[in-house]
């Protein structure tokens, strides 16, 4: 997502660290204990934007904790005024990058992954930044475990297309795919901003989800994908 | 496909047993040495209908064999003047159902199959005549060997969602996924009758890749596909 520079916005995120979590690596293991003082599932939201899903799926579902990561400031200090206004206890955001993620959490603290809208990195030569790249894929199945899901939607046909061949060739199952979510049967959807304004306008959202494997496929199996 | 009864269709097949094998299980592991005379690879389209598809890659392909397999006398009698006119000897017929075709070929002894807008079966109560049911992925195990390819393309989102998941359920690893295939930069795709006349109206045409596993993955796997 791309916004525009906002001074105020590292300012405003300091002066909640009990949202935007300062210092996670502190809570290594201790999330459950420490932030959320309950055992249920925490779900995090990657790229979590101006917050408007996390936030839904926080007041849907008060029984699973959600942590939403966003790496650029200016955006999260949009989500964090959303969490405030929402007034819930089981959300939590981090202004961080995936590729840090383990040093804040240990193996499993986490049990699902949410990649909504994900920038699509169109270039072919750009394909190793897209969220479903396989790294990725290594990065998620180290913190939330074989067995457990990512559910992924996008309204990008290629950034979709690169993601399904890449979650079957790591060795995912695939399951409750869409190609059109708005006409499909899936209940207790919640919009992004950015799904809100795009189905408006007709065009499909496709979504996903991918149950990770107890173990990679190899890397070179599938030469043409 | 529906097609109006023709009464002179059955005659016509039995007058070209040369093109529609009359008795195919009398060829069973001689298909290279008896029928076509040589050791090329043979592909089977399953559902070859009126035969566009398979007699274009006959002419565009001709270092492979094809057989194009459908279960309609009314309609593979189309499928065989089509052949005619086309004057290829790398091209059979056969008139018989997907389900007999172990009686027919040794395994292995087929390389690849093609499903070209499969019958869509749209009632989930249905869905196990969908040719990408697990039950029929294990008849195309048997036939061309793990590690070997479907093919597959459909204009229906429906049949494709459900495909896609039951290929990957069943431990096909997927690649070359399409969801506007005439948008994409695939070359040499050959047309079915259906898909010229679909995608003339600026309808997507879905396509997938399907790489067959050694071993199918346990049925129960997944509860909520």
């Amino acid at each position: 997502m791309r916004v525009r520079h906002k001074p105020w916005a590292a300012d405003e995120v300091r002066a909640n660290p009990e949202v935007v979590i300062a210092d996670p690596a502190a809570y290594k293991g201790k999330w459950h204990s420490d932030i959320f003082k309950n055992n249920n599932p925490i779900h995090l939201e990657l790229g979590t934007g101006k917050g408007q899903f996390v936030c839904g799926m926080a007041k849907l579902h008060p029984d699973i904790n959600y942590i939403g990561v966003e790496l650029q400031t200016s955006v999260i200090a949009l989500a964090l005024k959303k969490v405030q206004e929402a007034d819930v206890t089981n959300l939590k955001l981090l202004n961080q990058n995936v590729v840090d993620l383990h040093k804040f959490f240990e193996a499993g603290e986490c049990e699902r992954i949410y990649l909504n809208f994900s920038d699509p990195w169109p270039k072919k030569k750009h394909e190793k930044r897209r969220l479903t790249y396989r790294s990725f894929l290594d990065i998620y199945r180290q913190l939330i475990g074989a067995g457990q899901e990512i559910h992924f939607k996008t309204d990008n046909r290629v950034l979709f297309e690169f993601s399904l061949a890449s979650f079957s060739q790591y060795g995912c199952i695939l399951k409750n795919i869409s190609l059109d979510l708005h006409q499909s049967d899936m209940e207790g959807n919640v919009m992004t901003e950015y799904e809100e304004k795009f189905s408006a306008k007709g065009q499909p959202i496709y979504r996903s989800e991918a149950i990770l494997p107890e173990m990679p496929r190899a890397e070179k199996q599938v030469v043409d994908a």
